[in-house]
């Protein structure tokens, strides 16, 4: 029982996406950092132990954001009425630029770490910019922090501004030397390969990054068909494609058929194309979305429901860190404690409290976030 | 010059939805809680007066509320996995119910008017409930909160639960000791008459209600065509009616036809089925949903831009009060003064610190509210 946690609350999470599973003042037994089970009420044996407990707050997963890049942080909230590509050369490009500066780095990447943590976004999946040095000090900001990732350096060697296009060898070597680096340096904060998007990569440069994949058994993310003349684009540049993700293009994905087909899915704030940071508030806008997505499919793909989009944001998201996101056996315990009494009458539903938070919550309702059994204190940096 | 004030600050407003207008570090000149003039340096007259000087800071138009529902605030966030009718009779209907009850309309209508002053709404057009007693504590909360308002008293005398179906007569009767009692109490907060939607109302009950409104001489606010379920309703209701609004029913309203029409529109929280009080909150919605829409139409309806948003929470609705939401000459002295040092570097154009503002501030940049040159003070109850 030596690395035995107890915890005390209400417990909100969902093991499946169909609906929300409550223990109403019930209590998780974490041992080792993983969640060992949730009773209702406390076995003879763990009587002894003291008990974290939280009262009528809520205990819910930890977030988790399955794209964000972390040198677009500063433009959060610009640019919003461009499309995609004058975005891109307008507003992202010339920003991402300024990630070859390790002053400018820091400053941005520490208030990014802090927001990070001061959402409850326990987990996410990163792309930096082409910069070595800088790409290693968000890793080094992160793995201080206590927070969970996955940070890739971007690869990009041609179809870009002329200060942003890496040579094809150097890029590889810059990747291979992160990886190294920080392949086994921290069991929380971990590389990825980062290819930005087919325009932006050659097919040689693609070639490597995927023997580098394999060589270290990595993930991958890139950016796949996200608007119209991107895709337009692509068919131009490769016109051996295939064309199926044209499908895609209408605006709003078809999650709906995406969860129906039994694809994973998870939920990803995209700053700073997206410009919240918050997962609840990417749950909301996913649910909007969902509901106009309903309507013009003639009610074909049903929207989806409060307890579908908490799942894309916990374990949905959570699955590509491994037992990430639910309160499950086994599964590592990352959890916010959530105080919503700020937010009206507590005395209703567990199912009306967790919808009610996503909804109209924010940050100031989080008074506690764990990972992997730590309580994560906030950034002092 | 007795009644004169001086404010400093970065002055952000829209004379037009076509262009923000900006005055860095200007001046707004105020007599008699109506603006005078902006200048850029102080006319010699004017130096002697104390300047109220927010330094960098925006002094932007205080935000309007065209339409939300006073008695479904504690319902904010719960219920939206609903479709209209159903959310009706499950959520709303039963919550109205309850302000019979002074005690409870008295907890909830006091955080409402605390959560309009701390979001920055200056100014609402608001529905009660079909009591008589609570809406008229409605009205002596927001006289003395200091904040703006139109208060209707809901008229419903058929197709309602039977606990909120009044008599007509009754119904009729009500209403005019409202507006008696408050037609001229206070010349910021005003009667308008109320017919829930046409399904509620029986066509007798709308034509005395019409009576009342010319007789008053009072705006009117109902419900028209929200879905495409309840327009179906209507038409067999009616089927005298005409069917043209059934082309709103594809679920975002096509605000840039409007626009291009010179319709005048605003924006509105529609709180209970909007979940959030805050207009930028709303603001970003629109410029969303506009987007959809614009995919939806083959890329006929352009966009809502920024500026055209921006122009909607404030000047758009504000007309409905008169010379409300600029800083035009002669326009009410409503402000808002933003503190947006938290959201990033402030050394940027006013239209990306407004921009950034409106996508990522929250209630927290907002640092000082004034309704008529008044500066207004958290509400104390």
């Amino acid at each position: 029982m030596e690395n035995t946690q107890i915890f005390k609350g209400n417990i909100v999470f969902t093991k499946t996406p169909q609906k929300f599973s409550f223990y109403e003042n019930g209590y998780i037994i974490v041992e080792n950092s993983k969640v060992k089970a949730m009773t209702s009420s406390l076995p003879e044996a763990y009587k002894s132990l003291p008990i974290k407990d939280y009262g009528d707050k809520l205990i819910i997963p930890g977030f988790v954001d399955l794209h964000l890049h972390a040198p677009q942080f500063a433009n959060l909230g610009l640019g919003l009425d461009k499309e995609l590509i004058p975005w891109l050369e307008g507003y992202t490009f010339p920003e991402e630029a300024k990630f070859k500066d390790a002053e400018y780095a820091s400053k941005i990447y520490k208030r990014l770490v802090k927001e990070l943590w001061k959402q409850g976004t326990t987990r996410s999946v990163i792309f930096s910019s082409i910069h070595k040095e800088t790409t290693q000090l968000l890793f080094d900001l992160l793995i201080q922090s206590g927070l969970g990732a996955y940070v890739g350096k971007v690869n990009m060697d041609r179809n870009s501004p002329q200060y942003l296009i890496e040579e094809k060898d150097q890029s590889i070597k810059d990747t291979i030397e992160i990886i190294e680096k920080y392949l086994n340096t921290s069991d929380l904060v971990k590389p990825i390969i980062t290819p930005r998007f087919v325009p932006s990569c050659t097919s040689e440069l693609m070639r490597e990054l995927g023997n580098l994949a394999k060589k270290y058994d990595l993930p991958v993310q890139s950016h796949l068909s996200e608007n119209t003349a991107e895709i337009e684009w692509i068919k131009a540049l490769h016109p051996e494609c295939t064309t199926s993700n044209s499908n895609l293009s209408s605006g709003i994905m078809p999650v709906r058929r995406f969860l129906s087909e039994g694809i994973p899915v998870g939920l990803g704030s995209d700053i700073s194309a997206g410009h919240k940071l918050s997962i609840p508030s990417v749950m909301n806008i996913t649910v909007q979305m969902s509901k106009m997505k309903w309507l013009d499919s003639n009610k074909a793909l049903a929207p989806l429901s409060t307890s579908e989009v908490f799942y894309l944001g916990t374990k949905g998201g959570g699955e590509f860190f491994g037992n990430v996101g639910s309160f499950e056996e086994g599964y590592d315990f990352d959890a916010l404690i959530i105080d919503d009494n700020n937010l009206g009458d507590i005395d209703i539903s567990l199912e009306d409290r967790i919808q009610r938070y996503i909804y109209i919550g924010d940050d100031r309702n989080i008074i506690d976030r764990y990972i992997k059994g730590n309580l994560i204190a906030e950034p002092l940096f």
